[in-house]
């Protein structure tokens, strides 16, 4: 599997043989110590900006550019809609909180937390009105595990646009360290009756958006979150209080959580029966389709980066699973004939994006780039075709193929549409 | 070492028993879902906030006193001072970005990535001026680490004011998952010369910050970085690069890394020799003291907390060491007299905030809390008493003293002065 050629040894003149390095000290471009011909940069003479009385930071100005975007123009009715996390410029497997991917079904509601209360009633012995502070006098947790729209990629389900970003084709996707409650530690609180199979849980926007979760999964590691990487969870993402289910499509986490209703089956919502269904090509619909099966994207260079010359580049993306660790993910160069076994951050943890790596020298011709993961339960993330094969076209939610990116012989890198 | 009574079981009416429930639904208090009374508050009624063209998320509006601050009263030059990270409302082990706190020597510096340049020089065979756009071809690591001032809560050798937060005490540290280049890497590209034992870190900063590293460090795990949490650092954490030594005190962590020049031995800059270096009693200073030994501290309940009764608790803090993975935590309730082992977060990685945590039931009596850390080495957290045994009081960096909060009847939580 390794091709030596795309290998890059430790003790090598790395860059300098791959041709990337546009200055030695040598080549005379003005040195960077100091110097008395104005050389030295204005920064480096001029006492910065000070200490705040109360602060909390924001991105260089020079970073203005990293965003959230919606792919394509705005939806008509803006309250329901999406916006994608700029994978492109992201690094590592931490998505910081004012990137982290949006969909709203009603908008973000603004509510207070002293007013708002958790409900949980329906087939338990105690029925129980949290408010929050109650909420977080309970034991808590802190998970690493990304999250994933459903509908995350559906645009490329027939190839898309050779413009799109990997922010468009793949940016409802995030990954933080939550805290919270765990939900089996609330449902021990309030007791469940032996006939609670499913759990409802219902949103405090104007959707009330509302999804039904089995028991096994509630006691098993849904948590009810109240912070995102440290911090208390930013409005978008459900403030005060979110459900939380690792692996499973991200509309089931429930964000404004208002509600858990245990009952003795599915609570057949309009967004499991309308709405995040699979439709297959004999017109009959897959319902509850929880899980995120494993799936990867390279982020770097993905489409709109544009490659400065031939020489070395470490080609990096992002692997998950919503079943648990990454166990490999492999890239090709070539268009599927060679793969290639990328290097995996550590530490790899379950139901968490995993960043890889691999060392890659560019020769400056056609290239197509793809990777593909494997999770440990063996599954392998298949190729588009494989999915459409069987699921068809007028499907929309779970595509998890291998998605190519194509880099022509300018350097520029476009979706395979 | 355990003691019943402070441990909660799984099945147990934790809360109900504890006393911390206000209200359940057969109180009366009101029912939290669709009623035609009013009680259906306005955010569930109508839309809310919609989706942006492009956006970089905040925080609530409800959490807007939940930012950095410097102790006290800004300096009288305020571009050289610090701001401090809320501990206190923070959860997990990450930091987030606008959180991370500052420690400047002449303010933040607003430099334009496509200007700067780091230059690597001295006892080298290839000197070499690097590009951002060049050093972010190299090969990456992204890496889980704290960050902590080798002057944090050193205001507390003295015991310090009883109103002082955590914030206060200990906000001189954070957290980040940090992306950038192995010094090693670039050390490989421009070639060490055998006598080169040294290497002088220099800040574009108008203070110049300049410290000597060891080159065992600079080639095991430093770090030449340029993004924090996913995203490209903030300024006021050394835009667009700084260097990051993993476990050492974080001034030589330079921000806005311009040079790095390689020497026989260390260079004696001022921030070492009249800064950053450990007055003893005798008069003489310890010099170079780099690795910021294992530390805790309890951030829930801690200074400017207020307990409401008696009842259920989770205490819960941070634990760190800079020789590698804490090992265990223990928790004292009594003033020391006994120690419980706290549950660590998983994952526990090496040079990185540990979150630790233990149910606890305040019996609404007084009560001193302090933790202690044990790092891998075997190596145990001191009571301040041990240190200033030794080091006597004119010193002020590297104090890692089991810090004291006192509750009180009435439930206020004190900084023990």
């Amino acid at each position: 599997m390794a091709n030596e050629k795309t290998l890059i040894g430790r003790r090598g003149l790395l860059a300098a043989s791959a041709g990337f390095l546009g200055a030695s000290v040598s080549s005379g471009r003005g040195q960077a110590s100091n110097d008395s011909e104005g050389l030295v940069p204005p920064w480096s003479k001029e006492q910065g900006a000070p200490i705040r009385e109360s602060s909390y930071g924001e991105p260089s100005p020079f970073e203005k550019n990293v965003v959230r975007r919606p792919r394509g123009a705005l939806p008509t009715f803006p309250s329901a809609g999406t916006s994608d996390t700029p994978l492109q410029n992201l690094t590592g497997i931490i998505t910081p909180n004012g990137l982290v991917y949006e969909r709203h079904h009603a908008g973000i509601p603004p509510i207070d937390p002293a007013q708002h209360r958790l409900l949980i009633h329906g087939l338990v012995d105690r029925p129980l009105i949290l408010t929050m502070d109650e909420l977080t006098r309970f034991p808590s947790v802190s998970r690493l595990h990304f999250l994933e729209c459903s509908g995350n990629s559906s645009a490329t389900w027939t190839g898309g646009n050779p413009k799109w970003t990997v922010q468009d084709t793949h940016g409802l996707l995030s990954c933080c360290e939550w805290t919270g409650v765990l939900l089996s530690t609330l449902l021990d609180e309030v007791g469940i009756k032996p006939a609670a199979k499913w759990v409802l849980a219902e949103g405090a926007d104007a959707a009330g958006l509302s999804r039904s979760v089995p028991i096994d999964k509630a006691l098993d590691d849904a948590i009810v979150v109240y912070a995102q990487n440290g911090e208390k969870l930013r409005p978008e993402q459900g403030y005060p209080v979110r459900l939380f289910l690792p692996g499973y499509e991200g509309n089931m986490s429930v964000k404004w959580l208002r509600r858990l209703k245990l009952g003795e089956g599915p609570f057949q919502t309009r967004e499991e029966t309308s709405k995040y269904t699979d439709l297959m090509p004999d017109g009959t619909a897959r319902q509850f389709t929880f899980i995120m099966e494993a799936k990867s994207v390279i982020t770097f260079p993905s489409g709109g980066h544009h490659l400065k010359g031939p020489g070395f580049y470490e080609i990096s993306g992002l692997a998950w699973t919503g079943r648990g660790r990454i166990k490999r993910v492999e890239v090709s160069t070539d268009g599927g004939t060679s793969w290639h076994e990328a290097q995996l951050q550590e530490p790899v943890l379950s139901k968490c994006l995993t960043r890889f790596r691999l060392p890659w020298t560019w020769d400056g011709g056609p290239a197509t780039l793809q990777s593909r993961a494997t999770d440990e339960t063996g599954y392998i993330q298949p190729p588009r075709r494989m999915l459409t094969d069987v699921r068809g076209f007028n499907s929309y939610y779970h595509l998890n193929g291998i998605h190519p990116w194509h880099i022509d012989p300018s350097g520029g890198v476009s979706n395979v549409a």
